[in-house]
């Protein structure tokens, strides 16, 4: 229930003549945060952002240039300030936590285009105690209906050359590793070049970065650079003017050149900054996700945190094929039972299953329409015994839809495949939009995809599916708003460790959660047993660089209430003991406590199981070894629980020697601190069960 | 069933030596038509063709480039060369007469690039009496897989400075009038500024024309340049050298540049050279019918041609609007009510409702993705209870689909839309494309649209939906294979009267026949009974520019077997006499006789009813009267006929007196010849009943 209070308006707002630079203010609910907006005598408005006394944004610019009607919109009178403030909680459907505060005031300008347009807008700011968010609104108006946005003119403008966390800015892919560099250094396409095992690179320049972006100061504030609840509008991508340190907004252009077609009422997504000297307090925002809208499915009752295996990782491995021409064809009816069985027996809810339909010798690289009808499996794929199989053993198909970027076939598709799906009763879908967009000439990134992906999560709901979306654009806390869609790819996971050039860095696991991950959860697909990758193929030297319990403690790590258990079940079963703890670690919580964390170090997060007095740890490292301090202050006082710490030992190396582990109990008590030792590119995972 | 026959091979096909021209030759059945083929020591290929002696084609090129894989195909080794002949007859599902005879000579020639590709082509020719068709076919190879066509090098050479029927050449629009010019003349440019009231016009350039292309040439040959089953390709378009007289192909891009996307086995349209001394045999032409494929629709019985009125016309010239807002609602339950028992009062088939379903508010000019749902009336407009009314009377509403261009959006919503028909028992669609396509940068006449337009052919016919397409490519035969796709507009109509710069010309329905109508039935609407199109508002100044005998000489003249009625119910009332025409014309035929013809002059053609001993007579002149004789030799011999002949008066004239006309009833024989006086702008239409 926002109520109106007092903001500070520090000169004459309404009667600014034209030689004065009207200031408006307000700060977080803490005061923490301030913000400060500047209108000079030209119209040109100006937002400037600190936190508690540090500079965050240098004043900078805002505004559009729109190609129809054919104005720029970067000089304002401002006519109308108005402020309020909300409290709220909110409880999600599933999550890191079962509750969510939503603390902010809200300053809403109302701009006038000083040109002749007459056009208005508002720009709405909500400061919250970790930062803010802020989005352009155009509302109905007989000067503007139709529009076609040219250009965001939105900037960020850094107060010095901050180390910077980085990934190229691209059109179609967002699967890179990050570099770590001061901003004047940035070279986007250098970083691209490096990049050999991206099939579909649309780099935009040198100077573009993607979001999120990553900060950390000389004076340790930690800064993030997002955007949430990214509909209907393209992406939001930067680029740097070194010299100066403004980033400015470069959106996804589509088909023609344009970035995004409008019609009042409307707005944009939030542009988003959420800021800390704490990087642990970064790691726990919940800014974006409260910039999202509240769920649009009455009843999710049938939306379901899962844990699932699936016939996947031995095609990247080469012990399968997709396909099924070459003798190789993974997904038989045989095979596919088999993990069914593996399934059951440890107690997954799914079991994914790729290869299962026609179309896989010629689905990629060809820019080809028709490729998959999505209802037709394979000869040698029985699906109807497959699933009353499964059914009689507790578990369920997750279906595959792999698109191969041709979008405009899947849409047309769409609404048989999901009936497909409900007739045969599979209500988990994960998506694939590998290689280059169909309709022609637009990209994973533009508006065009982002409304295809909402698309698809409005229709999943429609259907009660749930939605795991590959190759998607980043996601920017639409979860909240569709609780059915819940994971995606977006970024560089697990399935790189195949990779020959690059595959994943030690350091990667613990930038993902200050970058991609405030977006949403991510199915990256942990739980790599086997290290060297030439179990099925000698001649390969591609590697996981992580030891075992590292693997494990990626469960805790990296949130998902899609995980999967990604490893051939053969290689499950010569660690059981380790095995245990993936079948134990929930995909739902009811408390997250984030205990330390350093963007490319180390994160150590400990989180309590939904409806449980269970709780689990788990700490990760990069390529350096690290002790880590665990308080278990979080446990419930006057308790005792045991607790089962995985973890590296001694000798164990990611390199030299990563699948040696230990497995100790221990008991402790909400008074215990322990000491945890980490390996080279390792990691360790604890499960605390209440005695 | 082809046989194997002797080819004529003028020179030592297969041991070619570098200098030789090795020529391979064949004539159509009748010896009339002689194709050339030569093949340089470079490998360069042409064709050649005369008909009776005179040169048709000179030699002309033949050959791609692609850009994937980066070839230019267009220097080849002739590998072998086979022919074959046809000579069968079929009955289409509909038509102008019941039987058309398929007789031609086939020449296949196997090509090899001679660049390092290795790619082997195929080009086949067929050659009939009335000219002859060739396409490319690429067959299942090792070295080509997929391809994207970045050209396509065919050429046609003319021999003389000949006399032309063109319009410019436009990606996205074929509503232009005709230019008559010398070939050295065109300015497609030029043209196309001085049309003003189309709505969307993508104009190639000064040089470039749409086909069908027609000639006249000094020596009194009628040649029309087209081609025949666009498939899963753009619309081919020419760019003409003026000085050297070569037209070259010009295929439509889509939104990146590219032309094609094609997978081998696969083969491009035919592109087709009907050729006669005889005008009316050029307009009796199957050429293009014979070269597409039969019916792919097994049972066919559901199919009919039909004659309908509708609500559109009191929307062009003002009446009504399609939009609710405003007050004026066309389609509302009471008006629609009377459009029914108007229909069933006089015999009509259907219906057509425009403007029955919400969007119309906001539906023109801002490429907006989501604006019609196909699915929701306007609230005034009670489809249930107009089905069950208009089921009472005999009648059937047939329904509309307005795409505004975003076929996207058409594409998701297609299988609902026909459910939606197929539940109120609807089973024919009017689909339209105006304005600019979504998926942005594609055009109307594009492979992606190319494949559209035939999606929706075939997934009307699966729902037993017959096919009405505006704003659609240029049809090519394909209602031989798509017998529901029974007409499309791709062409100046007759809404084009209200236009207020141009017009319809008086000629303009001269040269139709000779050009759009090859290659297929169009909506082109006629029958409008007023002249003055002020009825409504007495500012406008359109008019339409013919009399009314001519209007009812259209039915005959333009054949469509869904043939609008296309004036108020008011403005036939007040002539009911000649209105009974209109209700007695038929829509389907057993024979056909092109009496008489010049392109730009004048049509006189006569049909006999399908399964019925009555024919039908329609004359149309343009802006000239004129005198035309009408020998009655198609009566049957020996009986009796009544002639009702409708015809201008004396003082009947398209400019002054347009609404005069005269009703005659004579008796007649097949040794009768009719004298008909065509007024300015004028026609003649017959009905012969036998006695």
């Amino acid at each position: 229930m926002p109520n109106y209070l007092l903001i500070t308006i520090l000169s004459g707002l309404l009667l600014a003549k034209s030689y004065a630079q009207p200031l408006i203010s307000t700060t977080s609910p803490n005061q923490s945060i301030n913000l400060v907006i500047r209108n000079t005598s030209e119209g040109n408005i100006s937002y400037q952002v600190s936190y508690k006394g540090k500079a965050v944004i240098e004043p900078a610019g805002l505004g559009f240039i729109l190609s129809k009607p054919q104005v720029s919109l970067s000089r304002f009178t401002i006519i109308a300030a108005d402020s309020s403030t909300v409290d709220e909680n909110w409880q999600p459907v599933w999550g890191e936590t079962n509750r969510i505060r939503n603390q902010y005031k809200e300053l809403v300008l109302t701009l006038q285009d000083k040109s002749a347009s007459n056009i208005r807008l508002r720009i709405r700011f909500r400061v919250f105690n970790d930062g803010l968010g802020f989005r352009y609104e155009f509302p109905e108006q007989t000067t503007l209906t139709h529009f076609i946005v040219a250009d965001e003119l939105t900037q960020f403008v850094l107060a010095a050359d901050h180390k910077t966390f980085w990934m190229p800015g691209d059109y179609d892919s967002n699967e890179y590793l990050y570099n770590t560099t001061k901003l004047s250094e940035i070279d986007a396409v250098a970083a691209a070049d490096r990049e050999k095992d991206t099939a579909l690179k649309s780099v935009i320049g040198p100077d573009a970065v993607q979001t999120p972006l990553l900060f950390k100061t000389d004076n340790n504030l930690y800064i993030s650079i997002y955007e949430a609840a990214l509909v209907n509008y393209p992406v939001m991508h930067l680029r740097v003017d070194k010299s100066k340190r403004i980033l400015t907004v470069q959106l996804v252009p589509d088909a023609v050149g344009n970035k995004a077609y409008l019609q009042t009422p409307t707005q944009t997504p939030w542009r988003t900054i959420i800021v800390s000297d704490q990087a642990t307090d970064l790691l726990a925002s919940k800014l974006i996700l409260n910039l999202n809208e509240p769920s649009k499915i009455g009843d999710a009752s049938w939306i379901k945190p899962q844990k699932f295996i699936g016939m996947w990782w031995e095609m990247h491995i080469g012990k399968a094929t997709w396909e099924k021409a070459g003798g190789k064809h993974g997904a038989n009816t045989r095979n596919v039972m088999k993990y069914i069985d593996f399934a059951a027996k440890y107690g997954f809810d799914g079991v994914l299953v790729e290869g299962w339909n026609v179309g896989w010798e010629d689905w990629f690289g060809n820019w080809k329409e028709d490729v998959f009808d999505f209802v037709t499996p394979y000869p040698d794929y029985n699906l109807d015994s497959l699933t009353s199989y499964a059914r009689q053993k507790g578990v369920r198909i997750i279906m595959h839809h792999e698109t191969s970027g041709s979008v405009t076939n899947y849409e047309r598709r769409m609404d048989a495949a999901y009936q497909f799906m409900v007739k045969k009763g599979i209500n988990t879908v994960k998506t694939g939009y590998v290689g280059r967009i169909i309709p022609r000439g637009e990209h994973h990134d533009g508006q065009w995809m982002i409304n295809h992906y909402q698309r698809v999560a409005e229709k999943t709901a429609e259907y009660k599916i749930m939605l795991d979306s590959h190759e998607s654009a980043h996601p920017t806390g639409l979860h909240r708003t569709y609780p059915n869609w819940m994971a995606s790819e977006a970024a560089r996971g697990s399935e790189f460790n195949n990779a020959p050039t690059l595959g994943i860095t030690p350091e990667h696991t613990t930038i993902l959660p200050f970058t991609r991950l405030l977006g949403g959860p991510m199915d990256f697909t942990p739980g790599l047993f086997r290290f060297r990758l030439n179990q099925f193929d000698s001649t390969r030297t591609q590697r996981v660089r992580t030891t075992l319990a590292k693997q494990l403690a990626l469960y805790v790590t990296l949130y998902s209430p899609l995980q999967m258990v990604a490893d051939l079940p053969e290689n499950y079963e010569k660690h059981l003991d380790a095995f245990q703890f993936i079948r134990d670690v929930p995909v739902d919580w009811d408390d997250t406590k984030v205990v330390a964390a350093e963007p490319g170090d180390y994160v150590l997060i400990a989180r309590k199981a939904k409806g449980s007095s269970s709780w689990f740890a788990g700490a990760i490292t990069d390529e350096n070894s690290r002790d880590l301090s665990l308080s278990l202050s979080f446990l419930e006082l006057g308790n005792i629980y045991e607790a089962t710490i995985y973890r590296d030992a001694a000798n164990t190396d990611w390199q030299t020697n990563p699948e040696t582990y230990l497995i100790e109990k221990k008991t402790v008590t909400s008074k215990t601190t322990l000491s945890l030792h980490l390996a080279k590119g390792g990691g360790c995972a604890i499960q605390f069960v209440k005695r």
